[in-house]
């Protein structure tokens, strides 16, 4: 009796350790008051933040902008070819790297490690953004990865960015696509298989 | 004298003949109404359209939207690799096919064919649409069409495309992004060169 109630603890804090942390987000308001047309004439690119952070709330409204949930059978606010929905949203910051989950409408963390001068690399003006957005697309999703596989995903990522880039402008926040990012470093702490190719990145903050 | 008249009329004549036609848009007004977060809430792909025509100050918001010149310097609505700006837009309609002229706000004809059922093909539901779209990835501007060009030139187009998406849903208008099309076809109708690619095209027009 004492050793199955000795195997039971041990299970029962295995499974405790391997849960994935989450972070539930609050309820995304979509009440920003910019039109779209105000926010496509106010759309320029910033490289360089404030170190201020972004709160849960702001950061829940813009992650829906980007590729959220926009009708009751889970069409999202991005179109993606044959609606694969093959763009995945990375969220990295301070406190380490986190997978949106639209349904769920939360982070599940991948990673405790802090990833963002790896994704700013040698562009030192955008390292102090407090958050970054990574954009992958898993090209698994297309069956075999063929050279179209590889521009779907590519134009599917376009529609995700531009969202960001829009919604950054309609909260009062600045950002830039960007390409470059250390990609080794990134497959290791966002967890990417193979075929789930690292496209854009968006340090995202206030303007300095 | 009498040689000399002629010769200069045939010379006059030739020259009109060879003008390419210019159709002048109105200024876009850029005032719909619609905020960012509506516009994300209802995007949504539509494949059935009424021939109604769409009025030119509709189609000038609709192509500032995409592509329009929103700083002094030049910069576009849609941000491009490097500030390459290599992502052209074409407007097909029933009285030929235009490129669109940010810097000038026109369109510069290239075709006088209606290739509207070229570019729907199959889908038949798309082909009463009374104005296709059409984007081209020019990826000489790269120097050397590389795999890197390639997926530049896609994420870039991606970025107008959802400009096109959301602006339609601001103006009343409806839309759906689709890569097939009629690449013969459309490639001498616009005036393609080599390394100037079709990725994606919209059919716009009013719900049916």
């Amino acid at each position: 009796m004492k050793r199955t109630l000795l195997i039971l603890t041990a299970a029962l804090l295995c499974c405790v350790l391997n849960a994935q942390n989450i972070v539930e987000l609050p309820a995304p308001m979509k009440n920003a008051h910019m039109t779209l047309f105000q926010a496509l004439e106010q759309r320029a690119s910033v490289r360089s933040f404030k170190t201020d952070e972004i709160l849960d709330q702001t950061l829940a409204e813009l992650l829906w902008a980007a590729r959220g949930i926009n009708r009751p059978d889970g069409r999202l606010t991005a179109p993606t070819a044959m609606n694969n929905q093959e763009i995945c949203l990375y969220v990295c910051r301070e406190d380490g790297c986190y997978l949106y989950d639209a349904k769920g409408n939360c982070l599940v963390q991948t990673s405790e490690k802090d990833v963002r001068k790896d994704i700013a690399g040698r562009q030192t003006s955008v390292a102090e953004a407090p958050v970054f957005l990574v954009l992958v697309a898993d090209l698994n999703k297309y069956g075999d990865i063929t050279e179209h596989a590889i521009t779907y995903g590519s134009v599917d990522c376009g529609y995700v960015s531009q969202n960001i880039c829009l919604a950054c402008e309609a909260l009062g926040l600045a950002t830039v696509p960007r390409a470059g990012m250390d990609q080794e470093v990134l497959k290791k702490e966002l967890g990417l298989a193979d075929g789930q190719v690292l496209l854009i990145n968006h340090p995202v903050g206030y303007e300095k």
